[in-house]
């Protein structure tokens, strides 16, 4: 008998068809003797719908402007999970299966006070516990919780893969499973080389590069999470079968394991290679070389909400200039470009050159600390193939290369073929 | 200053266009001074969708049957209010007033453990009493409350009103607004009646009697909790223009006062005429005139969850054996026999009649209690329109008369001329 947290996203219960299927994956588990908690979305479509309608809501008439209550939103976007969680709870119990539902509140899910994106502060797993114990499943509506002020609040956009984990790590789960529309992590894309492999076993660390490089199989809070707590998270896929073989296999289901890294036995150098498109890239030249530079930077722009991420600065020659490169997401460029020009004067540069469209290739492995020469061949292998590196930032496991836009699906595809990632 | 509870429907806040104008009509109470609380629906349509999910979700495969939690139903239905109320403040707030929203359980409404139907056992108006001292308006989801088992409960079907006249209580509030898609309550339904006329004042008692008739304006326990704990309602149209002149009168706003009947000075014998359609008479023949016998008929019916209506049971000739007539809804003329069969040998009674396609129409005045003759007049009337009288019963302020279901329109016609309704 284990303790297993299944979680399940907006399209795997975005109808009271696809509600029974996730019942029907619960009741495999239920079935084997374990005790579940299953944490739900709100049903694909309906989060949006109700952020426009506090949008819309919150509009001063003849104004533009978009600023609202944030305890508010998370009143109305909240219900979203409050409705999966009761129908998941009752198609359970019309297959015979204990159920309930659970909301944040009740459990109680402590946030903290940040409404809109709050963090989760503290969960008490001991009801949850003693129901496992009754024999019912709990069925915890994800993505929100309670904050000091008694009001209902909500994590953040893909939340509810946080509140799993959370929820794992507070009950002490043997294993959390992250039911998504994909059925595991892989070695990149898909879509761009049908030759990629799903991983068997990614590391937390591995896992967290790919997860913020765009490959939204996970929120990155939930790899943070799951890494600090050493929650064994399985991503698998809600659309197969529920009973087809291995489905109920404790160890090895089919999926990816996102697990600690002595748990990988046969460690590949480079586990896979992500991307991320539209980034524009921004190059401030000649910058004074001296303590604050960089603050007096990126402070303004951070303050503006603007997502930051490469960012390379040289060793100056002379000790006096420098030149800073950084990205930022395509969209953003403008107000970025606005922003610099306000601080000019007190930061001190010569020129911004800034160009959109670039995006960002990524090798991420942990065996890479290991191994000399993985950025090496990386570089060879593009200029094999003539595509012009702009930039390139590395840290221990990962190594990212700003190259133009155009180029992304041949880069993945090298990079994936070079590493060897083909091979089954 | 006063302080005011307002109560809004799902017409009412069916999309955030109409919940702007819900908003300026608070604005124009908040304006003049007035301390507020705003109970509302969920947006029409909604609660219907839910309920339909439910019943989805909680069909055994291969079934027809449809048993679920009603806890979890309550869990599901809730969150149409729990949106509702928060893009209310949202709007609010967007105009410049002060708002927060309030689910159930915040306040709390306390209910007892009926999910699904549940009556509201207590509310502890002092956390709104403070924040209207603090200047805030307190926009409260209808319809729900928290049930001692710590679960979401809700109040059955347009128990937003009920919420709206409990709280009015709670916080002692002067007055409490009902904002409906009618402007009022009428002498009759003005579909059928042109004539009809819109009543400024309506005593309780009387208002009881129209809302279980069918005019469906205001849910029947709400009216009986406004006439227990005396508070004013008024019933009002929120399609009208927010700021037209007389709309912010505090002592005779547009509409109709709901009120102890001391409150109406210039007292009709007849307040007004109602009317339910698709009744289905059915009358057993030669019962046994013994104790026990109606409780044997009445109970099967009741537990089968037969709504029955009128009853009509004559004296008997003989002391032996009595004719009992009732009415039951068209819809559950089957189910009735049915159970009627069942009990034949039981109860004893020599034969069943039953007829389809009946109305009753009622006639209601606390005035009738002080005038001899009403009832008389009525039958007089309909004879003189060759209106067949299948039978009658009366209350102190009531006169029912089951008549065949083509005459209905014209039976509403003549006694509301015949009591000087249609008079300005």
């Amino acid at each position: 008998m284990a303790r297993i947290v299944m979680k399940f996203g907006g399209t795997s219960v975005a109808d009271i068809a696809r509600i029974r299927n996730v019942a029907r994956h619960v009741k495999r588990e239920v079935d084997a003797g374990h005790e579940v908690a299953v944490v739900v979305s709100a049903m694909s479509g309906k989060t949006n719908e109700l952020v426009g309608w506090v949008q819309d809501a919150s509009k001063a008439e003849g104004s533009n402007l978009n600023i609202y209550d944030a305890r508010e939103y998370d009143a109305v976007v909240a219900s979203g999970e409050q409705v999966t969680s009761g129908l998941l709870a009752l198609t359970l119990q019309a297959m015979g299966v204990n159920a309930r539902s659970w909301q944040g509140w009740q459990i109680p899910i402590k946030t903290d006070g940040a409404h809109g994106a709050a963090r989760i502060a503290e969960i008490d797993g001991s009801f949850l516990i003693k129901r496992f114990g009754e024999g019912q499943v709990a069925v915890v509506a994800g993505f929100q919780g309670i904050a000091p002020d008694n009001r209902l609040s909500t994590l953040g956009r893909g939340g509810s893969d946080t509140s799993a984990v959370a929820i794992a790590a507070a009950v002490k789960a043997d294993r959390c499973d992250i039911y998504t529309d994909v059925d595991g992590v892989y070695t990149t894309d898909p879509r761009i080389e049908p030759k990629a492999r799903r991983l068997s076993k990614i590391s937390f660390e591995e896992m967290l590069e790919m997860a913020s490089l765009g490959a939204k199989v996970l929120q990155v809070r939930s790899v943070e999470l799951a890494m600090v707590h050493r929650v064994r998270t399985f991503v698998r896929s809600s659309f197969e079968d529920p009973d087809a073989p291995g489905m109920g296999d404790l160890l090895n289901p089919p999926g990816t394991l996102i697990c600690d890294e002595e748990e990988i036995v046969e460690q590949q150098v480079v586990t896979g290679i992500a991307y991320a498109k539209d980034e524009a890239q921004i190059s401030l030249r000649r910058v004074a070389d001296r303590p604050g530079v960089s603050a007096g930077i990126f402070g303004p722009l951070a303050e503006a909400n603007i997502n930051v991420d490469m960012i390379v600065q040289n060793i100056s020659e002379d000790g006096k200039f420098t030149d800073i490169t950084f990205t930022v997401p395509s969209g953003d460029l403008d107000k970025a470009l606005f922003v610099l020009g306000k601080v000019k004067e007190t930061i001190g540069f010569d020129a911004v050159q800034s160009e959109p469209g670039m995006s960002k290739v990524s090798v991420i492995g942990i065996g890479m600390r290991s191994h000399a020469g993985v950025a090496a061949t990386a570089f060879k292998a593009l200029a094999d193939r003539s595509i012009n590196i702009r930039a390139i930032t590395t840290s221990e496991i990962k190594i990212s290369i700003l190259i133009d836009g155009p180029y992304t699906e041949l880069a993945v595809r090298t990079l994936h073929s070079v590493y060897g990632l083909d091979k089954q």
